[in-house]
């Protein structure tokens, strides 16, 4: 009698976990915002991004699972006119436009001593910083990586949060990088908020409120079969 | 008169349209499931992931924006026992274990010949394939940025459907190339559903319905003033 009561506890409370799990979804509004009808924006609604929002932002893509969260993602958040001067030489012609135009463009950059911070961001495995600080080819293709990462969790942020992206690669690293991260200076540079030359460009993504008149005819995707195999 | 009515029209199209934009945000449930409050899980419950709910996953994520539309991820999705053999070798010890008890591994690759789709993906700018095709660095640095971005674009629409994810970087890349997608081969191999060594893997990622029970504590993140910075 009492082990069917626990049994009959048991698969109530299976049950409430089944349910729990099944009604875990965002709604459909949210996967056409977020996914299904969001587009990559050229054009700006004259509505200007608050300094609070881009702090919300941060706060919320943070959260965006990295290896060992070593988190190496780092945020320029260009919004003065006198930053996107500076910004403008190392544009592709086609993107010069409309990054002038935005209220706020992104650099996303990769901090190359990400592995420093590691002893806070994974304190449970003091060898991690060890693993990667004399090993500068998987330094490089984690930081890439990972801050590829951080970069999408922005644009999902930032679109979850009612804004809308225009990401970019169409740039000259190499003179960006100079030019806002001090790229070949003296470790003791004093340039800007990241000195030193150990943080690079990744990509870059305007953001704002984009005028939903001026997009052009969506491209396709690939279908599930070109793009996915189950095994 | 007329002008007055024509500019109230207006007017009233404008109040429409930013309370449309004041509007369109997620709600905070659904920051909480998608960034706040999500887990990377090690553990797994009892509950299979449907091949359908993969197919829903993969209709998700192919929306987020890549380089000229290029979309070079290719994602193998690993269920069956015998596949996920294969895939044992390859992994670091520490991941072999939850691999395995995972309902589904997925590798998330890239394709170094994404250009030869760029005619259909692309078509208004038939140019952007030649900038490619004879550019292997950059062919090289686009696919892997570019993989890593739907990469995570798949780690939120996995959330979004309820999904649990567990990503790695643990493990071998060439031999896992060298398994499951010919890596090395001559072109007209047979090899899986991509054949002839020109798709390579970025990570992998576990995905179900993760047991909360046996999550440690989170990870702190980053503040906003230490991988931030606003010019």
């Amino acid at each position: 009698m009492k082990a069917v009561r626990l049994f009959e506890q048991s698969w109530e409370k299976t049950l409430t976990t089944m349910e729990r799990i099944e009604k875990m979804r965002v709604s459909e509004d949210a996967l056409d915002l977020l996914f299904r009808k969001a587009r990559t924006h050229r054009a700006w609604l004259p509505k200007p991004v608050p300094d609070e929002l881009l702090r919300q932002l941060y706060d919320t893509l943070k959260w965006g699972p990295t290896s060992a969260n070593i988190s190496p993602a780092r945020f320029v958040f260009i919004r003065s006119t006198a930053a996107k001067e500076r910004l403008r030489p190392s544009l592709a012609p086609g993107n010069v436009e409309k990054t002038m135009a935005a209220p706020v463009t992104v650099i996303i950059a990769y901090d190359l001593k990400f592995y420093d911070k590691l002893p806070r961001l994974f304190p449970h495995n003091p060898a991690m910083r060890d693993l990667f600080v004399n090993n500068p080819q998987l330094i490089q293709e984690t930081a890439l990586r990972n801050s590829a990462l951080q970069g999408a969790y922005m644009i999902l942020a930032a679109r979850a949060l009612g804004l809308d992206c225009g990401p970019m690669s169409g740039f000259d690293n190499a003179k960006l990088d100079e030019e806002f991260f001090a790229a070949g200076k003296y470790e003791d540079s004093e340039e800007e908020f990241f000195p030193g030359g150990h943080v690079k460009s990744n990509f870059l993504c305007n953001i704002g409120y984009g005028d939903p008149a001026t997009l052009m005819p969506r491209g396709p995707r690939l279908d599930f079969s070109e793009a996915c195999t189950l095994l």
